[in-house]
C-alpha cells in the first residue's frame, strides 16, 4: 500500500482549487493593470545561489546532488531568484521594473508542528525605485491586493529593518545578547524581549526601557513623536524614514490601513529599511510580508534599489473564508 | 557573482508568460466546461511512492532526505500522485471521477542535451470509466484541447501498450532481446528495430517481418485489416481493441484527427491498452501523450479503470507559435 503525503504538504481538491484560482486571478488582474508583468523562475536552483552577499546564503533549504554532480537546492523564496533574473535578463533595462509572480517555495520545518513546507506565494517586486516613493507604491499595491480579495479589515504593519540592529549597536549590546533580542523580535516574542532586556549587563535602566518600549510601540502617526522622545540616532533615523513613507500613504488616503510598528522585524536577512507584515483580525498568523531590499540586487551583480511583498495563497484563502463567515 | 540557472531549467519573462497563461486558461476553461475539476498535489513526495505495483517504482527522480530523515523525491509525473489522491481522498466516490491538473514535474536528464528537467504539464485523468467509452472520451478531450489552442493540424497517435510485449511473448522473444526491441519502440527508433529483428535468433523470417511491419504500421482504419493479416493472438487482440475505439471516434466525427499506430509505445511503465501520443507537423517533438492505466489505481489500494493525457505547456506554446507563423 502506498504511503500518503509528507507532513507540511497537502492535496487540493476541486472545490478549494476553484477558490484558490479565483484569488490568484483577482490578484493577477490587479497587478497586471498596475503594470506588473509575471515572471517564473525554476524551483531547482544552484545551491550557491543566493551568493554570500545576499544575506541569506545559509538559509535552510532542501539540497541534493543532480546527475552531473552539481549541488542543487529547492527554491525557498521568490525574491532572491527574481533578483538573479533581473541581473541576468534585464541587464540593460533602465527601470523601474515591475514584476509579479505566483509559485511554490519549499522550506524545511523548524518546529515539528503544523507548519507547511510547501508554500504558494503570490507577490510583486518593484526594482529600481528608491524609498520612499518605491515603498509607497508597494504598500499601495499591497492594500489594493487585500481589497481585491475582500480582506478590507487586514492591517499592514510597517517597520524598519535596520532600527533594532542600529539601536543595539548604539547601546553597545553585542554578540549573543544582540542576536537573542533580534531573534525574539523576529519571532514576535515580546515577553522574551522584556526578559532578555532585563538580563542585559552594562546598560542602564533607560536603555532597557527604550528596548522594551520600542518593541511594543505601534499605532498611527502619534507613535512617531513617542518614538522620537526615546532619543538616539537609530530611533531618530528610523522614525524619520517611517514618517516620510507614512506621509505619502496619508496623501493616498490609505494610511488607516497601515500600522506603524517599531518592534517589527522579519527573519529574511536581506531587508533594509522599510519592512512589511500583513495580518487579518479573523486569522491568527501572518498573511505575508515584504519590504525594501536595497542591497540584494547588488549581490547578483546589478546594484539597484528594490522593494516588494509576498502573500501566502493558502492563508489568504483561509482569511477570506473567515471574513465571509463573519460578514454573513 | 551569482551563478545562473541549472541546465534544463529556465526563466520565463512577462511577454512569454502572458502567452503561456493564455494557453493554460483556454485549456482550463474547456476542461472545466466538460466537468473536469482541478486538483493539486505536492511536488515533494515520499520516495516510496509510487509503490512497486505501480510499474514505475524505479523511475529516475531527484531524491533527498528531509529534516526528519524521511526519503523524499521530486514529483516526476502527475498521473501517479493523482492515483494516490483518488485512493486517499475519494475512497467512497462512486465515479467516474473527472480531474485535471496544471503543474511542474522534475526529471533527471538522461542525455546531456537540450532536454528540460523542469517541465510544466497540463492534463486530465478520467477515473472509473472502462475502455472503450472512457478512452473515447479522453481522446475527444485531447482533440478539443488541441483545437482550443489553435493546433488543428496536430495528430493524435493511438496505439496499444500491450501489443508488442504480448507479440514478443508469442514469438518466444524473451529477456534482453525483448527489452531491446521494446526500448527501440519507446524511442521511436525504427532503424534499430529492423536491425534488432534481423539479429533475433530462433524466429523465422515471417515473424521477423511481422515485428518490422507492425512497428511501421500507421494510418486510418485501413491499417486494421492489414494488421489482422499478419495474424497471431496479440495482433488480433490489439487490432480489435483499436477498432472499437476508432469506431467510436468515427461516430464523433474526429477519427480524421487520430492516426492508428501499431508501433507506438511509451516509456511510462503503467500503461495498459490504449496509448496516445500527440504530434504537430510544425514541431519536431512529441507535445504530450497518455493512455489507459487500468492497473495503477489498484497499486494505491483502489482498483479502478482509468485513462488520461498530459501535454507539455512549453511545447504547446512553441507549436502554437510555429502554426501562427505558418498561417501568416
Amino acid at each position: 500500500m502506498a504511503k500518503s503525503i509528507p507532513a507540511g504538504t497537502r492535496d487540493v481538491l476541486p472545490d478549494e482549487m476553484r477558490e484558490l484560482r479565483a484569488i490568484e486571478a483577482a490578484l493577477a488582474e490587479m497587478f497586471e493593470r498596475e503594470g506588473y508583468g509575471e515572471v517564473q523562475t525554476p524551483v531547482i536552483e544552484y545551491e550557491e545561489n543566493p551568493p554570500p552577499g545576499a544575506g541569506r546564503a545559509g538559509a535552510s533549504r532542501y539540497r541534493f546532488y543532480d546527475e552531473t554532480g552539481a549541488a542543487l537546492a529547492l527554491r525557498s523564496d521568490m525574491t532572491e531568484p527574481i533578483a538573479r533574473l533581473v541581473a541576468n535578463r534585464f541587464a540593460d533595462h533602465e527601470g523601474p521594473l515591475r514584476l509579479r509572480y505566483s509559485g511554490r517555495v519549499y522550506r524545511p520545518l523548524r518546529l515539528q508542528g503544523a507548519e507547511m513546507r510547501e508554500l504558494h506565494q503570490v507577490g510583486i517586486e518593484l526594482i529600481g525605485a528608491e524609498a520612499p516613493a518605491g515603498t509607497i507604491e508597494v504598500i499601495r499595491l499591497l492594500v489594493a491586493a487585500l481589497d481585491a480579495i475582500g480582506l478590507q479589515r487586514a492591517v499592514v504593519g510597517l517597520g524598519d529593518a535596520d532600527l533594532f540592529g542600529q539601536l543595539l549597536d548604539e547601546l553597545r549590546v553585542e554578540g549573543a545578547a544582540k542576536e537573542r533580542i533580534l531573534s525574539c523580535l523576529a519571532a514576535h516574542d515580546f515577553v522574551a524581549i522584556e526578559a532578555e532586556a532585563g538580563d542585559l549587563a552594562g546598560i542602564d535602566e533607560e536603555a532597557r526601557r527604550t528596548i522594551v518600549t520600542l518593541s511594543n510601540l505601534r499605532g498611527g502617526s502619534e507613535v512617531l513623536a513617542r518614538a522620537k522622545e526615546l532619543g538616539g540616532a537609530a530611533v531618530e533615523r528610523a522614525a524619520s524614514r517611517l514618517e516620510e513613507t507614512y506621509t505619502g500613504l496619508e496623501e493616498l488616503g490609505i494610511a488607516d490601513r497601515v500600522q506603524l510598528d517599531f518592534g517589527l522585524l522579519r527573519d529574511l536577512g536581506y531587508y533594509t529599511g522599510a519592512i512589511l507584515e500583513v495580518y487579518d483580525p479573523a486569522y491568527g498568523d501572518v498573511l505575508g510580508g515584504g519590504g525594501r531590499y536595497d542591497g540584494l540586487l547588488g549581490a547578483f551583480g546589478r546594484p539597484l534599489p528594490a522593494a516588494g511583498f509576498s502573500l501566502y495563497l493558502d492563508r489568504l484563502h483561509i482569511a477570506q473564508a473567515a471574513e465571509q463567515e463573519r460578514a454573513s
